[in-house]
């Protein structure tokens, strides 16, 4: 097998700049990289990462734990940390639990602790009390995405003030009868999301002494598909409300779409207002709460770097907001009807 | 810092099955395995995968080449091959290019060399020469999933196939003015699919003696929201076609969208058939070509599995291709105003 001494003489360079060049750490010339590269791929030369790793007690690899990448917010936060991690050179590890308490335990306890990672990410998990234990007896730094976790940093929105502000929007428009259609409650994954932006709903209509009608609280999950079923039974339903309030922009394309198969217009008889910045809510014309996962997860990369710098660790455990913009489209509006006094 | 050992004597068992429980190779009783995990947890026992790499020359790793998780078929292939390797006990490393030529280079430059992977899953990207000899440089088994690559094993539908498919469709309801959304033509990415479901549309439309109108072919990128603008701009005009296939499911809700926003009914004035099998198409009743990305990302995962496995590589690089099944749902019709003859 082919040494680093062989691909440095074949490329005519020292050994020390064969490996910059092949570590991509380092100063190297453009042309000295290019005749590294060439040899290491003509000699086959395949550098030992693991000895390098050995060597540093580093392995310049992130773990990333989440319930899966074909969901929107999941895949725009790994995008996010991919990105990150690129531009500093770290490899990423994806650890997908599919959502099964089953798989989380398994990634959790076996691959965790069998891969050797500098770091790790759990994006929208709740852990319980013994997988928390699994996850940070690894000893190494622990940045989520997502709520708030126990002795671990965590960036996210403040799920709350977004149910609030979506809320308070209708509100402010005139709107009295509003209904939520909030996420279900599966414990591993949707906890923190739903309970925070339904709590912020439910107290922003207490502050408005409106009304929260227990049929007007409708539980979905967090596809398009089930929200426009269960917005069609409520939106048939005579006393119907004259604005909803979505959990997520994918649920409030759903009840767009049930809305003009029951021959409502939107937001003439019916305004709908979600959270998310999905692509999907510009044909909508969808007034939402824009959360950027993108940079929620860019935000755990850089945390995680800073903790595995020179510095070290960036203080206590603590979970760091980070904001939210409001974006007014047509999906919302003064109601023509207005709802019962 | 702790030792197997250690870890062995707390958890009262030998080293060997205090190996086995912590490699999640070979027997180990659940009681063992539990006592194993919690004295490692206890002790801050990290396992050296890098030490165990070196010794098997596996570092049961295998590295995913992706141009980005945040988009349907991406997302599906990432969690189909997830899936597959968490069952088999391998990581998953994920690198995503965005789609930039630059970082699709520097993954596969510097990336690919310096991590140490047992095998490498390029999904949908189109190579360079160049590109293609770093790939096939670190010397270990590769199986992509979409178009035929040289030299490479692949897997993915036919696409040529799925285009003829949901052009006869139409062609049999009797539709005679036909028109495609096809992809854009960005190199890096679209390019295998978009040729061959577009020359299947083409095909299709000559055995049939039809005309393909050069403004009844629409470049749009694959979103919801581009063929929605392109859509409503091809409706609009005086001479529409009587039915759309469009290269993608979220294109086909896009083009459904603009119709119904020019008060167009579908299917009595326009049908529409799509390729996906997107969750989407549920709701919109969306006639298509289901392509199952996770079976797909699954089999390259299997493939890859088998020439790691004691066989070794599984005959010549070819392509394999995976079945599709059409769902003809209530978005196509026959024609109500028949095309020019």
């Amino acid at each position: 097998m082919a040494s680093i001494k062989d691909v440095a003489a074949l490329a005519q360079v020292s050994t020390a700049t064969a490996s910059r060049a092949l570590s991509g750490r380092g100063p190297v010339s453009p042309d000295a990289r290019e005749r590294v590269l060439r040899a290491s791929a003509q000699l086959k030369f395949v550098p030992s990462a693991n000895a390098a790793g050995l060597a540093s007690g580093r392995s310049r690899n992130i773990g990333v734990i989440v319930p899966g990448v074909d969901r929107w917010f999941f895949a725009k936060v790994v995008r996010g940390i991919s990105e990150e991690l690129l531009d500093r050179g770290y490899d990423l590890s994806l650890y997908t639990t599919g959502g099964s308490h089953d798989h989380q335990e398994k990634v959790l306890e076996d691959y965790l602790l069998r891969q050797r990672l500098d770091a790790v990410v759990p994006v929208a998990l709740e852990l319980t009390r013994r997988e928390r234990a699994h996850l940070l007896s690894i000893g190494r730094p622990v940045v989520g995405v997502g709520g708030a976790m126990a002795g671990v940093c965590t960036v996210g929105i403040d799920q709350e003030a977004a149910g609030a502000l979506a809320t308070g929007h209708l509100i402010g428009l005139g709107h009295r009868s509003i209904a939520h259609i909030t996420a279900g409650t599966d414990p591993n994954r949707d906890f923190a999301l739903t309970g925070t932006r339904r709590s912020g709903f439910e107290h922003a209509m207490a502050r408005a002494g409106l009304e929260v009608r227990p049929s007007w609280l409708v539980v979905s999950d967090f596809t398009l598909n089930d929200a426009y079923a269960r917005s069609k039974l409520l939106l048939a339903s005579p006393e119907r409300p004259t604005a909803v309030f979505a959990a997520s922009d994918e649920m409030a394309a759903g009840t767009i779409l049930a809305a003009r198969d029951l021959g409502l217009r939107v937001p003439a008889d019916l305004s709908v207002v979600g959270v998310d910045g999905h692509e999907l809510g510009e044909v909508f014309g969808l007034t939402t709460v824009q959360q950027f996962p993108e940079r929620q997860g860019a935000r755990a990369a850089a945390l995680l770097m800073q903790q595995l710098g020179p510095e070290g660790a960036v203080g206590d455990p603590h979970h760091e907001t980070v904001p939210t913009e409001f974006v007014v489209r047509s999906s919302t509006a003064a109601p023509v009807r207005p709802g019962p006094a």
